[in-house]
């Protein structure tokens, strides 16, 4: 061994984590540091996360798949409501789910609580009237009310509009669901859209009619003077890239979310400065859902000298906990 | 053990497949049916896949991610070419690295032949001007050349269209592609987009605007009297889905066309009878990418008596082999 | 939807994770009860984890492969010096690494912070002396310590015992490093086999051979009278399953560890009443490793009756978090 | 982009894989080499294979985990009868279930022939003596009839032998079941141990006593003077490793046979010239049994200059197409 090497290995032991009876999160994630494998990137995520949180960084947030229905819904709600979410990317199943909750639908834990999916009888179910998501449940009866709610709070204000930008949807479905909850008796969690929606934050969502809110919104079309302009929206987000003195991305599972996060900064003189990816997705399939953030920055969309780091991981797990952490580091 | 399981135990036993020297695609199959795990999935994969080639199924297939600069664009234009295909769902990517193609750029695979992307150094490819998609490069370059041709060939069709269906827009590359292809002095595979064109097979991308060819229809938008209206191609695929008198569904990865093409039927009286995904994303994630195809029945956009099976390996390997065999199969 | 499955669904919504700073890992786990997929699971674990601490359970722990050198010593070693850990089931490698480390040694996080694997260099890293795993560098040079410490402290005690238990061998290894880290001037964790020696808890290593310390357990044998009977630990670890009032399995990561905590029911008349396992392996391959413990059930290796769950995590993440929120809930 | 880099992409263009009906599945392998991702690893794969199978490499093959019950007996089998595998390592899994079929038993598919797992009830299952491995099931009373061959046919032959060798263990079982194979009447196929028997090839299997055969061994040696030394082998194993001219290593899966095929390259002056890793094990948890090659490089297990490639696949599917392929491709 040289001694180059041989100072390398001086420094940056492995010390060994350790678990204590009521350590705080924060705490916990200083802990991961001393360990490797996953622990130790979550750890570096923490840290990163913790910068993205200063004032000067432009946070774009891409947001897959199923995380509402998973649970994870008050979280980025109250990231939008403390100023931690600049750009929102996400899916139309996402934003239905916010939406089935904040006129007083509910997901459902399967009935096994643990490994519960191995014995769903998904055919009862059909039966039954219940759509499942992994271990979720939702009654497809929260359909029709959404269904309502969408025909009377939010199409009519589009009804003349002609064709508009998908964020302008957005945002009428974050206004309504605000609006709902802020009627007498109504107890329910006003959610995403609606924090987005009073933090002023864009919600963009690229393949909106891959969804119900997008089925529906095809259906109102169909007999009103309404339809979705497909591209609008790039004037905003592009805007937002291009002002950004500092910006970063936090990347929460893959599909449409990560890569339009992430595609924006090719008409972008820049790119990012900091990324965060949480995903169980793995990279050794080619997909863009698992690759790493290094990836990224063969492509421009990061900045050579950017920080970066991917934890493979369920990001149900380390969504939280990374926001728990990285709130405790800065003092909020 | 009771009289009644002891019978189920006398047939199905597993026999072992063989690896013989010369033996075909289609006996390796027949092979993998003596076995269990994936061998076995994809046994039944090839089974169900040979039935939807039959005349009388209505075929969806779903084309995510990457799979045109990972190789797999010849065998996807070879099925629409031969009447296999009869609504494709894909991703702007793979339209845009199909079209890079069909007017003479190239993929290429990354300089170490095997686990080359560990040693990659994406900072250096950056200074070179070379997209990384796991262990395939793109000369940046040819994002010129792509955008010549979208300028010269494909937008002027629409400039003057206002606002038109994503479709029309893949229709209309199509016919460009095929038509270059056809020029004096190209050498290029004309591809997926003109095969689809020829075949007169509609190809539907959703999230469009979340790649580069989204990106520069965006632009040219700018300057001319063109848009795309995300909702219109509802009308076709929906009743594509209602009149087909059986419906099967081939689904390569997930994301956005996976969903796109099984939410169809969401707004069908039907559903799909045959189904068959080819995914390495984990079910364990919750993510619908991974998850499994009877959890789609839930939802209904199963028949209940549907034959159905998800293979989870690498689809690089799996759709070759499940084309290559169920044609075997069913005498082409 | 019947009124019975809408009765069902009048229970256990899902109310969506909080992230606060500040909160403790106990709170935390609390939260991740809101929610499904991972988190779910892993807040069930914790539940299960918790009676598992309690006094009656004699829990069997399997630590599969690279848990040492990615930081996971110290967690363990707490639990065996606080009495949570009844038998040990583990690898040659961790006990390696873990001994390594009690001499004073250190594994080194790789230079890169975040995602340096993929930047690394084994070549170069193989000139310089330093073996590389995952993302963790131990330099060769502790393997040369690592083997006069065998033999001038742990196999002369053994040299002229003829045939013994593997267990014997751990066990002596364990006093070893125990007694060096009492020595003067020593600054070193003394680790697992130190803490199992302490609390008297044996530690059984089924394919010891199958790692440096069996590799120099066999040099010694040659020129001593010293060997190890591979079947010797079957009794008393059979002994401890039959006497168990009620068992436990805490299983990370798979392979051999898992395997011998589970089949050891397979020769007792009970099984386990309580089973965790935190895995990252897929259960769709097949293999044990990612096998779900309600598999086990059909061998009879867990009770029917069972609290069981599988987390798909990386085990560096949820085993400290796991460890932290259980101690919490039963208020050590 | 410099005249270098573009030098370089004037080779080696990804020109994409062709599926047709009849194709060898040699052909296939070779289309696979237009592709990228897994298909393109595959095909590297089946290039190395094809030389490991020439007159002068010595190959050691790490078979894991369950790759018998689910169907893989007979690929190697053969591969030992004709000569292309010098060592084997295994598990003592592996050898029950040959064992268990080589005498007449049988495993058997689920009853639902695709994913079934989901819908199996393992509690049922329990109840009528049917033990599941993922979706193959076997009833246990082919364990009884197991335990009576071990007892009649192969530990007799070991009752006075005092402590033999493991490999000695395997021996004897597999002239056992290929003597019983030869008997009049029985109708079975002797399998891996019979064919590794009659070639002539040691059987390794580190971890034998976590496994019904290593259970049953015990309960043997309680009433004979037979026990199992778990270092001997090492003798003869090192001895083949020192010995190579060239050595080759086709790792099945992971667990202890990747590892102890691998680490016995530590104690030989050379290294593995040819390396090919099937396993569906993700590298990013850091475990070994998904970790690359280059990994190993980096202990000096794999010559600075070996071929190496990992394919991150459902082995069941690829390990029958390699063999197949590489044994088209030598012409035999």
């Amino acid at each position: 061994m040289s001694e180059d090497s041989r100072e390398t290995f001086d420094h940056d032991p492995v010390a060994h984590a350790e678990a204590r009876a009521g350590m705080t999160v924060g705490e916990l994630a200083a802990e991961y540091g001393s360990a490797g494998f996953g622990a130790g990137a979550l750890h570096e995520a923490v840290d990163i996360y913790a910068e993205m949180l200063g004032d000067d960084v432009t946070n774009f947030v891409g947001l897959a798949g199923a995380m509402v229905p998973a649970g994870m819904r008050q979280v980025v709600a109250d990231l939008l409501r403390d100023g931690h979410v600049d750009a929102l990317v996400t899916t139309g199943a996402n934003l239905t789910h916010d939406t089935i909750e904040a006129i007083g639908g509910h997901h459902h834990h399967g009935e096994e609580p643990a490994e519960a999916e191995r014995r769903a009888h998904d055919e009862q179910l059909r039966e039954e009237g219940v759509d499942r998501i992994y271990d979720v449940y939702l009654p497809q009866e929260h359909f029709t009310a959404f269904e309502s709610h969408l025909r009377s709070e939010v199409f009519p204000a589009l009804a003349e509009a002609g064709s508009v930008s998908i964020q302008r949807l957005t945002a009428e479905l974050g206004r309504a669901n605000a609006e709902v909850n802020a009627a007498e008796g109504v107890d329910a969690n006003p959610g995403i859209a609606a924090a987005a929606h009073e933090a002023d934050v864009p919600v963009y969502c690229p393949a909106v009619q891959d969804s119900v809110l997008g089925l529906q919104a095809w259906m109102y079309g169909q007999t009103s003077d309404f339809s979705l302009d497909a591209l609008a929206d790039m004037d905003r987000l592009t805007d937002q890239a291009y002002h950004a003195e500092e910006a970063g991305a936090l990347v929460v599972g893959g599909g449409v979310p990560k890569n339009f996060v992430l595609q924006t900064m090719l008409v972008s003189p820049d790119a990012y400065d900091y990324g965060v990816q949480l995903t169980m997705d793995p990279p050794q399939t080619g997909g863009l859902s698992g690759a790493t953030l290094d990836e990224a920055r063969s492509w421009g969309k990061l900045e050579r000298a950017a920080r970066n780091v991917s934890v493979y991981a369920d990001a149900t797990v380390t969504l939280p906990l990374l926001v728990a952490a990285a709130r405790e580091r800065v003092g909020e």
